[in-house]
């Protein structure tokens, strides 16, 4: 497990860079409440956002696309995940799910278990609340944005909230990011801490 | 009939500062319009927001919540507001009901007679026009965010508003809340006037 | 086809005015990425806004509005659209439509295409590859909310799409203005070109 180092933070503002350069044309299908913040975030990254998600035209929008985001934050839209997600990986675009409020109710506990596996994120970002209950189905899941106050990321935990991702990255075969005040991000193999603040 | 007092005052900056302790987790149903302002408001005020909509989860997902806002602005989300609804009652927590609209067109006619029949809110906020609609079905209720400038509240008939909030609080059983240049709320007993700028 | 002339910004300024003064109710039914700018915007020209889009009451809410506003942005609206549309044609109220991603998929052709002839648009305000889609079908349109590169409007050839926004105006009997670098509006007759920047 490491640190986040000067020769990373390099390879991170290059990522940075070819973003801008490439201006890609981004899919999200996400929640009502920060689409805007979403698209304008994107813009500000040097994308550009698309936030189509009618069902019969979701796969469609998104083969046109470079990467799929998929937030199920509010979660009304699954058919068009479901549709933008399989030809999403169909095409190898890259998709990323965000399992907004995992584990508050049966219906997101249903609507999770078919994204991670009727499709392949191939990055699934969390708080430490929706991750671990995607490790182990367990944690006091409350549908709030913010993560319970038991799981909160400090040095003297860290090290075992690294295992966890690595291990639920490994078994998904995808890239686990979990944010906290200690930021974790591993593919099974490396594993990183990103002490909170990072500009990156 | 009182307008706000120091002591009162008092006691609202003490609300205030138990909100900030408790960090309440809100349920709020409400319009695609201003969601995201209504989850950043509840954040700076010391809460944590919820917004889920969907019929399938609402009841489960204020179940664990402390309290339930429902807001007609856009009002396709009927189920999910009976349904959260009447779990909130059947657990006590506060349910706020803020009218939109009402009057403005039969289907919202409709849908305020069943959620002030089919479920009960504890307090109502609504401008002068929305809540003069609940009183009697008058009023010329556009569709407007905004009150007909002729039911505008002024010093002269604050206290007209007053005595139609008192009226209107004891019969729904609920406190009522009237928007505008000069505020009004009435439990039907007490009744007080805040001044525009109150910055509580 | 002329450059917005200092006479005409003086038209312009008191049609302003006028907004000002009249404080029209305009409804728009209209994406949910950026509802909360329309809104805000409508606000600040002076308009109040109403955002319904339940297709049981659009048309009622539209009748006692003076303006009507149709952004394809989202394609869920179509049946509270053309509801809408028609009862504002009924009416003679200005309707004005934002085809946006106007050919990004079949989904939107065809709701483009129900949108332009069951009901009749005032004005239709597009980017340049949305207005390129609707005067001849082709464009490498991307569901983006940018136009494409390609199609940017420049001085070197701004006549000629002042010319084809001329020929769509007359075709389609309603006012075409494509945003860009540089602005073109035409009614079919009289076109006029507006620098970047044109504070109006």
């Amino acid at each position: 497990m490491n640190l986040i180092e000067r020769t990373e933070k390099k390879r991170i503002a290059a990522c940075v860079e070819t973003v801008r350069k490439k201006a890609p044309l981004v899919h999200c299908i996400t929640n009502f409440v920060t689409v805007n913040d979403c698209a304008n975030i994107i813009l500000a990254a040097g994308g550009s956002p698309t936030m189509s998600r009618h069902p019969e035209e979701a796969a469609e929008i998104t083969a046109g696309c470079s990467s799929l985001v998929l937030n199920m934050g509010t979660v009304s839209d699954l058919d068009a995940m479901l549709g933008a997600g399989a030809e999403a990986n169909r095409l190898g675009h890259p998709v990323i799910l965000d399992p907004v409020g995992a584990g508050a109710s049966a219906l997101r506990r249903r609507i999770l278990a078919q994204l991670t596996t009727q499709i392949h994120p191939d990055l699934i970002r969390g708080n430490a609340s929706e991750i671990r209950f995607l490790y182990d189905g367990s944690g006091k899941e409350t549908g709030s944005v913010d993560a319970s106050p038991e799981d909160g990321i400090t040095w003297e935990n860290a090290a075992g909230w690294g295992s966890l991702a690595a291990e639920l990255a490994e078994r998904l075969g995808c890239i686990i990011s979990v944010s906290g005040q200690i930021d974790v991000l591993s593919d099974g193999k490396k594993t990183y801490l990103f002490p909170g603040g990072c500009p990156e």
